[in-house]
């Protein structure tokens, strides 16, 4: 096969999202618009890889710096238009062999599948193949003008077109594939003899059919090409991916009563047979196993859930949250970086961070794993059978042993042996008829003023 | 009126579902496929319920003997078409005079008004009457051919149709009724000469023809029998029943601004005058009364709310919740069997398990009631205008009397009796300047890292 | 330009909303129906208001004396039809020169921009103006009979219309626009002579093109004069409402993944740049600046966020709320009447009420600010770079100095100075296998029955 390049164009201000955010670091799916750009080239079996930043968005060449490394960043400055943009890519390509395929940065819906039919027109025989789409609204859309035979003539931008040609339903989605050789002899000759005096990509058609080379065009569906400029079309883009992956869940077997309800992200893992009730946020990073039941009102992230677990109403996993074989984490509770045995249950209102829970250990309501003392983290391991009492606080670094038990109330500042029980708890006084004297005193207070 | 029965057919396996649950105990409306079809079959007067299952799934046999009884349970085993199934339930129905009608047990949407016209038709002298519908898609369904007379001919499946017969949009939506004797003597003559040599119960239309017997169709809304197969056609049902839940409640002249974001059971009760706000999920069991209002984020279960109580956001009650008039359940707060008197409040991040709180007692924020001791539950008991001091652990079983009060943080262990104070309080100590000196301890630490 | 005023007619029953509250005190946007038509015709330039109220409903005519005064009121009683309704303002504008506006006072989604055009066609020499629009279903609505010059000739109620005026498409919205004295002048010469004996708005055309004045009228879309008679039509104002806030906060640059799971206020105010998750309510009065991140399952009251602050997920900010620049309030969170500092941490399972916190404090999870003793609300100061132990109870009135801390589970019922560590804590017993002993004697027991 021959061998596949990708030279990806995120080096556009964003300026539409008035967002201090730089655009293609917008999400979809919980994923950034170039991360998703670079996964489905990369999906497309592009072996190389070139981003064209700007040098006004460190955020942007950090990205891909941290991903692909500092050889895929090409910087375009100034901005002088789309084919300046490509060339900034050259020298990282020239000692590239094969088929360049140029993209924008921020298409968050494009797929593989939808990039292997410009492939498929180069393998058999076009020298320039080119993304076209026939969106509902052409308004901004520059016309793909063909001729008898299918071939692209020419694109005309909407300004420079005629009644007839901004009549033509075919539009450029700004995708091209060509020869790597090819394609920069072009761009290397294309002029900016025009009113913003840019370099236009656009005008390479022209170079090529000139040379009486073959360009010719794909369509791709509007959804898998369309941009995310605005706020408003990024919720359109996530709106069709929560579509999609809604879908494919139910496809899969995960039961969902209100599947319209449950958001997904790009990378979330659920088994057959898992079951998700209303309004349950899956953030990055996460797995859930079969027979797992994930509760009302729950957040998850980063996290896994084994198989028959139940979490929720109101649960919140976090990163690091490992939720053993029938573990049930319940109603507002929080679990961040634990690993929760099998069997295990922290019903209500508690917060565990940092450290483990045995098999088959039960955390009380309102239990406080102190973890923080203000500059560092600790850890807190219950034993295996350990019962914590309600409304107890565990002082991290602490231990609580296999069996052991809290007293409801304690604040357990040291290790508790196995099978011991601990208490701290200071006894109680009744002050018989306090109370009453209180109000009285309260009311006659009210009554003064 | 002549006596109804019904056979349901609940012996299919499902495996569609793609799910450990059998498919008839997934629900709709939080109410299991096969106990809607029975409710359905009970509202349309059937005296005498009949349920054919496999052996091969024990919960659903399970769900019929807990409802109906041993002597509704028929078992088709194995599985030789739906003749045969429906033949397992001839002699549960032996000694039963009357009409018997043949339904699916997986129709979430049927109710009796649905059903109400196959009996009529019965009534008016038609031997056979047969549920048709007109599907959007008719591809699985088998076609139902009529004369002229609008009579049933006979039912052709999809693979024996010719093209003009799958253009016919009439379809069988798979429910039968006939006189008992009429149908069982017909079942027994249909006999397996077909490819999957099974017995098909559509048969029964050509021998009851032959016979000169008068074959009618009742044709119902797609909805109505629309089976819910797949996780994708659970969900779209389960999408019907909410929308018919919405649209009654408003209806009935509940107030809910967003009714789209409330999702209901089978059996929710709320009079006319509640008031809902967004994302409400009422699972089964629930009844609230005129002048309450449910927050936003709440979660209820098998509880009453009295009328003027205020509930959220974020409450979740639980079974055994009973809310009184006018009392307030704030947010992150969970009840579970206690009942909660007239104009009591609990606002905040607490868990009232197992008791009772007496009219106007205040319990403070972060209240536990500790119920459990890792065997057995006890119960806690708040008089009338109590005032529980926050973040107290209550350990049950306890009594705080009315009027008294608990200082806050206490660990009440012991009864309070009424009017009277009751602390457990360590005296608190300041020590200077430790918070300054273990600081720069901290940051000298960090700085020889 | 001619002074402008308006009578609003507020003395509808409603009673097709089956609710104990009055139509008009339902709310779109959180704002009461009556509030919103109030804000749209001062937003329209009307100086003088008068709204027409019946005796029935004694929480309308507060909410119009809380906002207007006494003089804005009119009183109808009883009621004997719309123009007697307006008679009722007569007095009220005796002293008024200009033009005055009749509207009803249940049209949620009526703006200012609807009702220009009226007082236009009154500048433009048209004696009476009358609102038109064409709906969907004009089973209800009197039909506007034009002449061929497009003048109205006169209204006809749909049970009085010809079979050729029924087919009329524009109907009356119920809004009119007329010189004070000639309107008053017409309607004092309205008669009651039909069936209900009602003395009816409409007669007033045929009693101007007697007089050969000038009526005209102006046709807005159905969403601006649609009224709100029952909770199904209050819910669809309610879903108009949202959709315009979503699209209008997409537009400014606020970042909204799922917007349809956004629910909006009045007068909520986002800032560009602010970004929000899915599933989070902004009731009334809530103001976020740019660079905040509002997470999912949030509720937002009356509060201010400020720059770079992350609220949530599952934070609950009430009346008071104000959260310092890059303060972050997490999960099980709630807030009221609370001032957080800069950089100020409270992220799990805590109640803060009344009070400040200090820039930089860190509030552990669990901590209570026990802030009403029953009677009176007391508050509680946390000061700059504090660090409040997990699980403490703050007893107010109580300061914690600058820099100081408190041990974690701590009852802190007297102020702490500054960099001082404060404890109350009983010491930690470890009773060595009673956790054994416990659970052989609970299975003895179990074992026992």
């Amino acid at each position: 096969m021959t061998a596949r390049a990708a030279v990806i164009l995120a080096a556009g201000q964003g300026t539409r999202m008035k967002s201090p955010v730089p655009k293609l670091l917008h999400k979809v799916g919980g994923r950034t618009l170039l991360d998703r750009v670079i996964d489905t080239v990369e999906a497309a079996g592009c072996e190389k890889i070139i981003v064209v930043v700007g040098d006004h968005s460190p955020g942007v060449r950090a990205l891909v710096v941290k991903r692909l490394g500092e050889g895929a960043v090409a910087v375009q400055d100034p901005p002088l238009g789309t084919a300046h943009a490509v060339l900034a890519a050259k020298a990282a390509l020239a000692d590239f062999n094969g088929d360049v395929l140029v993209t924008n940065g921020d298409c968050p819906l494009l797929q593989a599948a939808d990039l292997n039919p410009l492939f498929a027109l180069r393998a058999s025989g076009t020298d320039l193949a080119i993304m076209g789409f026939k969106p509902v609204d052409g308004l901004l859309y520059g016309r793909l003008i063909l001729g008898a035979d299918g071939h692209v003539i020419r694109i005309v931008e909407p300004k420079d077109a005629t009644a007839e040609e901004l009549a033509v339903k075919a539009c450029n989605a700004g995708m091209y594939c060509a020869d790597r050789a090819a394609l920069f002899g072009w761009l290397d000759r294309v002029d900016n003899n025009n009113g913003k005096q840019e370099y236009y990509i656009t005008s390479i058609v022209g170079l090529a059919t000139a040379e009486e080379k073959k360009v010719r065009v794909n369509f791709a569906p509007e959804n898998a090409v369309m941009g995310a400029d605005t706020p408003m079309q990024l919720s359109q883009a996530e709106a069709i991916f929560q579509a999609r992956a809604r879908a494919h869940f139910l496809a899969e077997g995960v039961a969902m009563a209100a599947p319209e309800t449950i958001h997904f992200s790009w990378d979330t893992q659920l088994a057959p047979g898992v079951q998700v009730e209303q309004f349950v946020v899956f953030a990055p990073g996460v797995t859930v196993e079969t027979g797992a039941v994930i509760r009302a009102f729950s957040h998850l992230e980063g996290c896994i859930v084994h198989s028959g677990a139940l979490i929720g109403p109101y649960a919140r996993l976090r990163p690091g949250a490992d939720i053993g074989e029938d573990a049930h984490i319940g109603n507002f509770v929080e679990v961040k970086k634990v690993k929760v045995g099998a069997g295990a249950k922290a019903n209500h209102l508690s917060y565990l961070g940092d450290g483990t829970v045995g098999a088959k250990a039960n955390i009380g309501a309102g239990t406080i794993f102190c973890n923080y003392d203000g500059f560092d983290k600790y850890e807190t391991h219950i034993g295996e059978n350990a019962f914590v009492g309600s409304n107890s606080a565990l002082v991290a670094p602490v231990r609580v042993g296999a069996g052991a038990m809290t007293g409801s109330g304690s604040v357990v500042t040291a290790d508790v042996p196995a099978d011991a029980l601990a208490l701290s708890r200071a006894p109680q006084q009744n002050k018989d008829g306090w109370a009453a004297r209180f109000r009285a005193m309260k009311i006659a207070q009210k009554a003064k003023k």
